[in-house]
């Protein structure tokens, strides 16, 4: 059996998977914040194109993929999937692991996936460019790749902090051809409101949406672009577990279960649902987990509620489990994985018990993705590194139970970007602690004089 | 046809090409510097393992790889063969242009080709830890990964103005477990010495192979490893030209001309020896294009003469195209091509006329390589945007010429730690200049009085 298992490119999945389909509980709609009534299309297209929004509320199991989509996901898909034959040996486990593999694409993420879907549409219906924000980046530069593939302008709003820190992804955007501007800034109402208040603002996800958002709504020609959290977005993933579905077959196996991180919910969705659908059929049995990081507990430690999508209060409400959108996590280096919600389709799945939710600590994470890079020899980005760590427990399970189980992950990115969070906990800089309830609980109180339920 | 062109593992090579066996004038013997006579296995024990040795002076056309070798390159090989129909396209060429990508190696270059045999062979004789020296930082990532997979230790001399610029390459090569030490050091005499004359010294690579060498000779258990330059060198890279044989053969094309950058020669040799074994033998025409910076024109511009392989002159004296072991190139961002003389087994082949080489200016290389990111979706490393600045011309001569001939090049690493050279490029810090005559004459005069011929 080789460890690394291709398919051709016709076996390229021609459908995404839409497991709003298959919930038996389907997802409560957004509400207007005014109205508290469910938001139409109508409130959406300013931002964004039509056939998004039909994909968003869409009640079909399978969304063709367009051949325009199909042909720029030939430039690196379909991806490989990997037996980890490596860290399996190192664990000493009976467990067999397998990993798909996403960093190969023009992003070195997952969010290639979308990104070509959205600059597809939007060039479909006539837009001249995409505005969107960043914070980490892999976002940014994955939108960033797609506009330039499809011929659109992009500008990319980017997190002062992240601006500063993170030149290189910057050069990266740029060398995609996007104008980047760090958030932040003067361009916008949004932003020059802040920067009166606070000159030396380091800037946030939520002023940088607000800053998006301001400069689609104003412009005909211009719309607006998320990287996770809406269902469109979670369902172009599916491309992630749609393959590997077809990989697993050839290995003989099928996952016991399937682990990956989840920030906003993308990649847990885009490796999971293909697989969580055949026991939302009754076909077969899959444990499917997500990760998120102690500290930012919103799936095992959050409310489900209605909440906004943003910290400054200006999306529709979204029913999900969340830790209030005023929160702010602890710096740690996941910074994909710092969002105060879960997605509809996440949220709702966990709620019903279809899924797992664990939390781990950022050292456990670092180690596991250290043991990752000597063994399998690709150095994990940190948030992948969090569902490494829980395939290392997954595989340590499996031996003291001394059970073959199959387990597969997403590991979802390179960390070549991250290294100074490596260098960081080399050095002993970086610590765990617990987030302390009296927080959670402040926050979450915070939402209801908002909004009551 | 698909884009991307897989081999299976069993399809993997089960041989290295060594081209000395064609070649019509076998390259002459490397020079003891004291006795001007051929330097022998027991000059070179100290320093390398046997079988290493045997390899350097082999006159067998097929080298076995062993499988322990063969089962480590399964980490990431068989490497795609990728056709670049985007670059094509915007070049708008009749050329039908392939390219093998290395970077996906656990290193994100070819260097792991021979890191993992050389630690292979060391490990097989009893050799407890490698020491070796590193510019850019590709090497030592490399030779620290196979280090790690075989049970060794490995010390890395950096040079100190890389150690300074690129903190993020040293965290790699710690997660791979090597330990990395700025050169000039307080460890070694070599090093001593010299930061006794200039405590501020930034080092040089000829300053960290005489570092590296002397800690290695000191210690019967510690062997040295070099990254390029020797012949056992090329013959490991030939791996990926036999892959590539292979997968050529799916497109039914081959290649008229093969072309990749010449920093040692191992790269070069890699993709094209195996593609040149059919001129050698007479089957099929082919034109292999070794590409070189302006500003290090060895091939084009210095003379073939015995020369020094490092600037302090302590290792054998090598038959070679040269510009004088003292030669200092100015700064450009290519640092893999920073090196005075090619390999000997290139430099005989170009003497005999059967290779060629052309010297490039460096905007033309970032220029291409900005244009392969924007089409492609692989940001390639400053030394690979040599090769695809050549490529991009034979394209444009094919397309004057209205013939559709084959391009093929190596690709071989990515530029994700050479963002820096990007954001130079693009904020207009780069400049082309003609290398002066006198430079060249001056540096080659100076070989003339410490070997005369």
């Amino acid at each position: 059996m080789d460890k690394k298992i291709y398919l051709n490119e016709s076996d390229l999945p021609q459908y995404w998977y839409n497991v709003a389909a298959d919930m038996p509980n389907k997802p409560l709609p957004p509400l207007h914040p005014g109205t508290k009534q469910p938001v139409g299309p109508e409130d959406l297209a300013p931002l964004f194109p039509m056939e998004l929004i039909r994909q968003e509320v869409s009640p079909e199991k399978h969304i063709e993929i367009p051949d325009g989509v199909r042909e720029k996901y030939r430039l690196y898909r379909p991806t490989p999937l990997i037996r980890a034959t490596a860290l399996e040996k190192a664990l000493d486990t009976p467990a067999r692991i397998y990993y798909k593999y996403e960093g190969g694409s023009p992003s070195g993420s997952h969010k290639t996936n979308t990104a070509f879907a959205q600059a597809f549409y939007n060039r479909e219906e006539g837009v001249k460019k995409i505005v969107t924000e960043t914070g980490a980046g892999q976002w940014g530069t994955a939108l960033s790749f797609a506009c330039q593939q499809f011929g659109l302008a992009c500008d990319v709003y980017m997190v002062r902090v992240s601006y500063d820190q993170k030149p290189y992804r910057r050069v990266i955007m740029r060398t995609y051809g996007a104008d980047v501007y760090a958030s932040p800034s003067n361009r916008t109402k949004a932003g020059r409101d802040v920067l009166a208040a606070s000159p030396d603002s380091s800037g946030s996800l939520g002023i940088a949406i607000s800053e998006a958002v301001e400069m689609a709504a104003g412009d005909p020609d211009t719309k607006y672009a998320l990287g996770s959290v809406l269902n469109h977005v979670l369902l172009h993933q599916t491309i992630i577990g749609q393959e590997a579905i077809k990989q697993m077959e050839y290995t003989g196996d099928f996952p016991d279960v399937v682990i990956a991180p989840l920030g906003g919910g993308s990649n847990f969705a885009g490796i999971s649902f293909p697989f969580l659908r055949h026991k939302l059929e009754g076909s077969k049995n899959v444990r499917c987990i997500a990760v998120e990081p102690a500290s930012c507990p919103k799936l095992t430690r959050g409310q489900f509620r209605y909440d906004f999508g943003d910290t400054a209060g200006y999306t529709p409400l979204l029913p999900m489990y969340t830790l209030g959108h005023q929160f702010m996590p602890t710096s740690i280096h996941a910074g994909g994985l710092r969002y105060h919600g879960a997605s509809v389709l996440c949220s709702q799945l966990l709620k019903d018990g279809l899924i797992e939710a664990v939390a781990m600590q950022q050292l456990e994470c670092f180690e596991a993705g250290v043991l990752f890079a000597k063994t399998e020899g690709i150095l994990p980005a940190p948030e992948a590194a969090h569902g490494i760590a829980q395939v290392i427990r997954e595989a340590n399970a499996a031996k003291e139970a001394g059970e073959p189980r199959t387990i597969l992950f997403n590991l979802c990115g390179h960390g070549h970007f991250d290294l100074q969070a490596y260098s960081d906990y080399f050095e002993g800089k970086l610590t765990d602690h617990r987030l302390d309830d009296g927080i959670i609980q402040e926050n979450i109180a915070a939402i209801d004089m908002l909004q009551p339920v």
